[in-house]
Order: structure tokens, then sequence, then C-alpha cells
């Protein structure tokens, strides 16, 4: 899988994409992540991104010659299933649509910045557009990286344990049960006696009810 | 305000916390954000923060003892507001909840990584839970990053112009309107007329209309 992720602060994404599974996931030659600074498809002596908006609200806008020149070169390369914008008013992240987006071959994912990118690129370049939540972000940088790591965990042999992935928060729509390590007893915190008596019939019983319990008191939502 | 964040994998939160908004609060004053290793709490000579789970399922599981010391040093410090685990079965991050964490002096995030951290972390160290959204990510690394950037913007005087975040999506449950910036055409492309009529009254107008209607038609949950 390859993603392209279109960025007026490349720098920013150094440090998520340089480590953990994203990193292995590259080294592997399971995914390819290439980021690219819009600032190098400028055509002006200044190397603007953005500009002023009409109407004269407060805040910058990202352009649209930039952002236009950066895909149009990427398609002209290769095919790509879709190009997505991160914004608050897009379609909510979750772990079915992470699903889907694994089993795409190429997608570009371009990050707002600034009060927002010119309402053109989004409404003739980008086909796909995806919020993490309801909250607001200085630009759509980290949304990019979370939106490639919920991705890219899920390509088989990106993490070591596919197991580990199986029994994820969400996977069969339950929360996770709790999980503990040594000591067994810690200062007086102890662990919850079945997980210590080599019974696995029961662990698992255990563990599928503390699933339900904790679902059905912390996200009734989920079981509907 | 002061932000520390528990981490396995520092080295992951560099770029995102040394650029834009969160370095600019920062260097203001406005916002001081430390980020500790919690190898550097361990007590073995292996310096292990992580270890198999009771009860034999996959993965592995962050050991109580690195996090209870690092926690107990800092509130040996100061005080804190909250404790907080970034979890996909914690409360949703919306905007409203960075809004109250933006007015807390000391938080604490604490990053979970590999299958989850000893529950009884959560049980006797943690106060307050939050999912970025329903997805599962590699580790708390990247949500922590969402929640310092998300809250260290609402700080009066961390990002510059404070019309714009007033205008912010979400801020008065309507999605923010369309913006637009030069040229008023591209490639035949164009800008709404009323953008560059120079009426003010009815621009407003217009704003407002377009942020209902997209609300209406995108996110009519918000209108609840």
């Amino acid at each position: 899988m390859r993603i392209d992720i279109l960025t007026v602060l490349p720098e920013m994404l150094e440090s998520p994409l340089g480590c953990s599974i994203l990193k292995r996931a590259q080294d592997k030659g399971l995914a390819e992540i290439v980021v690219h600074n819009l600032r190098d498809y400028t055509t002006d002596r200044h190397r603007k991104v953005d500009d002023y908006p009409f109407g004269g609200e407060a805040g910058m806008v990202m352009k649209v010659q930039p952002v236009d020149a950066c895909i149009s070169e990427l398609k002209s390369q290769r095919r790509y299933d879709e190009v997505i914008f991160t914004s608050p008013d897009g379609q909510t992240l979750t772990q079915p649509l992470a699903n889907r987006l694994s089993m795409m071959e190429n997608i570009i994912i371009l990050c707002g910045h600034y009060k927002g990118v010119d309402y053109r690129i989004r409404e003739h370049l980008v086909t796909m557009e995806i919020s993490i939540g309801d909250y607001v972000l200085t630009g759509g940088e980290l949304p990019a990286a979370v939106i490639a790591d919920a991705v890219v965990r899920l390509i088989p042999g990106a993490i070591g344990d596919e197991q580990s992935a199986l029994s994820d928060s969400f996977q069969d729509n339950l929360l996770a049960p709790p999980v503990y390590t040594r000591p067994a007893d810690y200062n007086g915190w102890t662990v919850p006696e079945i997980l210590l008596s080599g019974h696995e019939a029961r662990i698992s019983e255990w563990r599928h009810e503390q699933a339900l319990e904790r679902t059905r008191r912390l996200r009734p939502d989920l079981l509907d």
C-alpha cells in the first residue's frame, strides 16, 4: 500500500512516520509513505501556499494551485483509490472505515492548515473527507498520521502478533477486557485470581464477560 | 498550563510537540510540555517497561511499577488536575472537553502501548480516560499529541488570530462555512460571487446559511 501525504508542514510528520509500526511496515516493504511539501509545487517566486480569504474573514486559506499541481503529478504516475482530505466535517474515522482503507492500493491524504483549504479543492480534487473526531486541531498533519497508523497496522504482517490485533477493541464491537502482568501483587494491588488459575476455558469465558460488562457500562452504543 | 506526557516511545512525540502551535505556545511560555521516558523509571537492570500478560493472551502489557514511580515523582512536585490515560474505551474527546481541559493547570497524559497497560494502573492511578475516536492505534502517543494540540491552541494567545479560533467548526455547534482565496477563477473553477461583492452584512448572512446548510446535510446530529 502507498500513502502520499500532502502538507505545508512536512517536519511535523517526521517522528510519527519514522517510529514504531509505521517505520517497521515501511522497512518490511508493506507500506510506502511519501510526504510532499506543498511549497515545492508553488509557481510564484515567494512560494506562497496560502492567501487571505475572499470576503474578509480572519485567518489564511490554502491555495488551489500547489495542491492541484501535486495531485496532478501523482495521478500521472499511478491510479489512486481515494484523495482524502482531513477535516472536522468529514465522515468520522471508525474501525470499519480503517479496515476498508487498509485494503486500498494507493491513497492521497491532504492535510489542511491555517483557516482551511480553498473550497474548490474539496469540490474538484478531493474524493473523501475524513474527520478523526469532533474537535478542532491546528492542522491536518496529526489526523493524517492517525489515519496512517490506524490503517497500516491492519496490513497483514505489519504488527508482529496477528492474534493481538484480533483481540483489540472494536474488532468485535466490544471493548477489550482488562489485562494484567507481573507482579501478581503490587503493593497490595492484586490481579484477579482467575487469571492465575491456568483454566484456559474459564479464563476465556471471564474475558468475554469482562469485555461485555465494560462495553455495557462504558459504551452501550457499540452493542446497538 | 503544564502537560506531562508519559511514554515508552518519547521519540515519536518529538516532531509533533516541536512544531507549529505547540512549539509556539511553549516558546511564549503559555504551555510547558514535558515528555517522560518510562524506561527511566524502571528499577530492574533490564529496564523492562512491559511483560507477558497473566492468563496467556497474545501481546505485551505495560508494567505498573515504572508508571507508578513516574506519577508519584510528578505528584510530589505539584498538584495535578487529572491523570489522563488515552484509551479506546475512554470518554470521547470533543470540543467541550478540550475547552474544559484547556482551563486546567497541570495534567498528566499516560500513553498506552503494546497490548495495553496493567489494569491496576487504570484502577488506582488514572483519574480520566479519553479516547480520540472509535479506532485502534499502535499506541497512545498520537492521541496524546492530538489532545495536547486541541487543548493548547485554546489557551488565550496561543494562536495568532483569536477571531479565527472563534469561527472554527464546533465552537457554535455548526460546521465552518466554505472559504476561498485568490484567484477568483482557477481554470474555470470560480468563487461564489457574493464573496467578491464587498457587502459585509450579506456575506455574513451567506456564511451563516452555508454553515447551517452544511451542518444539516453532513452532521445533523450536531443540531439536536
